[in-house]
């Protein structure tokens, strides 16, 4: 398979306009509500996702127009993998959240815990499911020494 | 945005060679071993992925040639959006795994955890962090039934 066609299934509206003031994961700003909205023909694929908390969300990083294979986090500025980091500049560019759902009326999502930027062109959705999605025993690599003892780090915003 | 073309950066081995015997999230049948092929120019964005112990795998579920909108989930008869379920018959056909990392060597990394078949073309590596991707007080709609207690349902492999 050499190359896979994708459509985008609807846009993600977000009160960051730009790469400013995005936290880092939405999770460290809690009070930021965004939306997706969804092309009309998905509409009956939202059908049940209202009884659930969180959702995932798949969607392209179209802001981004590099693809590195090693990269320096925001955290720190020791080089890694791009497989062992979050940056967009990476193959793909496909991006992926866990976000909070608010509600769900006709095509729109309301959701927060946002770190993405205004006009996204959204991928998929996938409800999030805490016995397949949550583990325990979890080791985080490079991170684990920002977040000592559960300690959320003081530089989470982008800057 | 109308269409985003993706290249696979590697494919996925995995002894279930066709759809019957794989447990519908491979947290269910811990002791199966698979493996990433990654193709040799995207082999250093591996660094320091083997210091984390899960990774997120995003693939194309290359066998479905299917794109519900609803669908009965394998555990039950009832019918959800596709955006409340995980089915493979979805729009764009995006498929994301959570995997435990037992080794990487040189181009390959080797995990269990497996719910993905052979030969699935491979689209991103994210490195699993606690801290952004497992979530407290998670409602998960449709599911929690089948998960009294935390038990899990007698039927989580395809036959």
């Amino acid at each position: 398979m050499n190359h896979i066609i994708l459509h985008p299934i609807g846009v993600i509206h977000s009160p960051y306009k730009e790469n400013k003031d995005i936290p880092i994961q939405g999770r460290f700003k809690d009070d930021v509500e965004a939306w997706v909205e969804l092309k009309d023909e998905y509409v009956n694929g939202l059908k049940d996702l209202d009884k659930f908390s969180h959702a995932i969300l798949l969607y392209y990083f179209h802001k981004s127009d590099k693809e590195n294979i090693t990269g320096k986090p925001f955290l720190e500025d020791d080089e890694h993998g791009i497989f062992a980091i979050r940056s967009p500049n990476r193959p793909n560019h496909i991006g992926f959240s866990v976000v909070k759902i608010k509600r769900i009326q006709e095509n729109k999502l309301y959701f927060t815990q946002v770190d993405i930027i205004e006009g996204t062109p959204l991928l998929d959705i996938k409800p999030y499911v805490k016995y397949f999605d949550s583990r325990d025993d979890v080791v985080s690599g490079w991170l684990d020494k920002h977040f000592k003892n559960g300690k959320i780090p003081d530089k989470t915003i982008i800057r």
